[in-house]
């Protein structure tokens, strides 16, 4: 069994053995850039952990993984010009560095690629598997523009919000690994287990995020605390709160959502409410509920318990992190 | 054999037959838009041709000659913003209409809903498709980047013009023919010879697209007349009249094609400049050079001539059309 280490080094190694064309230039040279400033390459790494987990070829996995690592690059081209973003990873979007024609070009020209680090599969397979890249890069898409809908959508609720960020965060997950699964050759119905492990995961996974932008420690964040209060994003925080707010709770906390300032005063009221309202307490049992849900798709697939152990270390650390 | 009206309601029944998901809407309306604003269905049609052409089953080409359609919409979404045009066939473009935020998204969803259009054929033509798909998709990504470039390059040379038009008009008209072909169960040498055709067809389309412009009759253009030279446009045109030029007539044109101004003096001018050196005659060779290319790959094809009858329609629609 390999370990993590190796692992993304396969797939850094990957990426240098697949460089682009040369010309034109100006497409293809943001698509390393993006490649190039500093991802964890966790969702390739994830594909190769599902093809790991049924003792599969993981050198026939290696070039599917880039397809989740090229379309994840992709959707964060589009999605910074949408979001506005002018820094990703502390260093300038491409949008910013390159102009927004170019990174709507090269977006495009990276999600093509993405399909293209399919074709070394053998027909069936590879019909299998571009079908169910399509359906998630759909689905993404969606998630998207669930989460673009929100900025002006009154009221959010609770099921808006966990199918807003199952579509933008969970399905692609739940696809890295079942396309490792179905590299790996296993059963339709582990490699679904599989998937739904990974949904779950996937929706605990940005919950903590959620929940690390308040209440995570400022030394292990490297981003700007509370970065979602400031721009009011209707966060799961913001939605339970509401929910559990008295009137003047309510008036209270609409008031600091419906002003655009720097005010730390906003920050800790807000924080203030969160507390008060315990929502701090419900994202983490939430949070923990997801995970055991993801954990009992994992339970029912049929391989030995050691087999699995990667897949365990993986939920660790993405739900247990502090940063 | 159908008639080019039975085919165009083919394809339009097709569209009907496959509607969107309703949610969330503001994804999937504006597909709906631009695939109803009045396209001529020229490209799927085209695909439907490449199957008939080897009497192949027009059904089973039907869903694919869509992905061919949501390609090209797809196409334009993306290339509107980039070309900061408001206006499409008299109405008003999807970033117009409903912002460049939307029209990015809605643009990739439709770039991956092209890609399942594909998904009823059988595993090994699914995967000669898609494949094909994919390296025609990333090409014509290639073409509107060199047009992009073309706008600030100083020295565009004939044979760049030629190969920016072959990748952003050529491939995708040999594609969608090749696509029928391969639907239509061809060989691979006559599928590749259909392409072919396809591919110098389109090129001598779009140069005739530059003809027209500035030559073509007012009443048939339906758009406004040598918008191409208003806009500085280094079209083949401009190019011929470069490297015909003297230094005065180099100097003069410059001078015209430096400034950005409605004065219809310039129009004067230009085109005074273009008759002058020929190039109105040249460009006219240069068409019937591309179409008597396509033609000599369609007589490589190994079908009773009959058959080849819609394709030759196809070209004199295309080229000897007056706007």
């Amino acid at each position: 069994m390999y370990s993590f280490d190796k692992f993304h080094e396969l797939v850094a190694q990957t990426i240098d053995e697949n460089p682009f064309s040369k010309s034109p230039n100006e497409l293809y040279e943001p698509m390393d850039y993006i490649l190039n400033i500093g991802g964890k390459r966790i969702r390739p790494i994830i594909v190769l952990l599902g093809t790991d987990l049924f003792g599969g070829d993981i050198k026939k996995a290696l070039k599917p993984s880039l397809a989740i690592e090229f379309f994840h690059n992709f959707s964060l081209m589009h999605d910074d010009i949408m979001d506005n973003a002018s820094l990703r990873r502390s260093k300038p979007t491409v949008h910013e560095k390159f102009g927004t024609n170019t990174a709507i070009l090269s977006g495009d020209a990276m999600l093509i690629k993405a399909y293209q680090f399919l074709e070394d599969l053998e027909p069936e397979l590879f019909k299998k598997t571009t079908q169910l890249f399509s359906k998630t890069a759909l689905e993404v898409c969606e998630g998207q523009q669930y989460d673009v809908n929100y900025e002006t959508k009154v009221n959010v609720s609770y099921e808006d919000y966990i199918k807003m960020i199952s579509l933008k965060t969970g399905v692609l997950l739940g696809t890295a690994l079942k396309l490792g699964a179905l590299v790996g050759d296993a059963s339709e119905k582990d490699s679904d287990a599989l998937y739904q492990y990974g949904l779950n995961l996937g929706i605990a996974y940005q919950l903590k995020d959620d929940y690390l932008d308040v209440f995570g420690s400022l030394e292990h964040l490297g981003k700007k605390h509370a970065g979602d209060i400031f721009e009011n994003k209707k966060t799961i925080l913001y939605i339970s709160a509401l929910e559990a707010a008295n009137e003047e709770e309510k008036e209270e906390l609409l008031y600091w959502y419906s002003s655009n300032t720097d005010n730390v005063d906003k920050i800790y009221a807000v924080e203030n409410l969160f507390r008060k309202l315990n929502v701090n307490r419900k994202l983490s049992m939430l949070i923990r509920e997801y995970t055991n849900k993801a954990h009992s798709f994992l339970d029912q697939i049929d391989v030995p318990e050691e087999r699995k152990s990667h897949l365990r270390e993986l939920s660790e650390f993405l739900i247990d992190r502090q940063g």
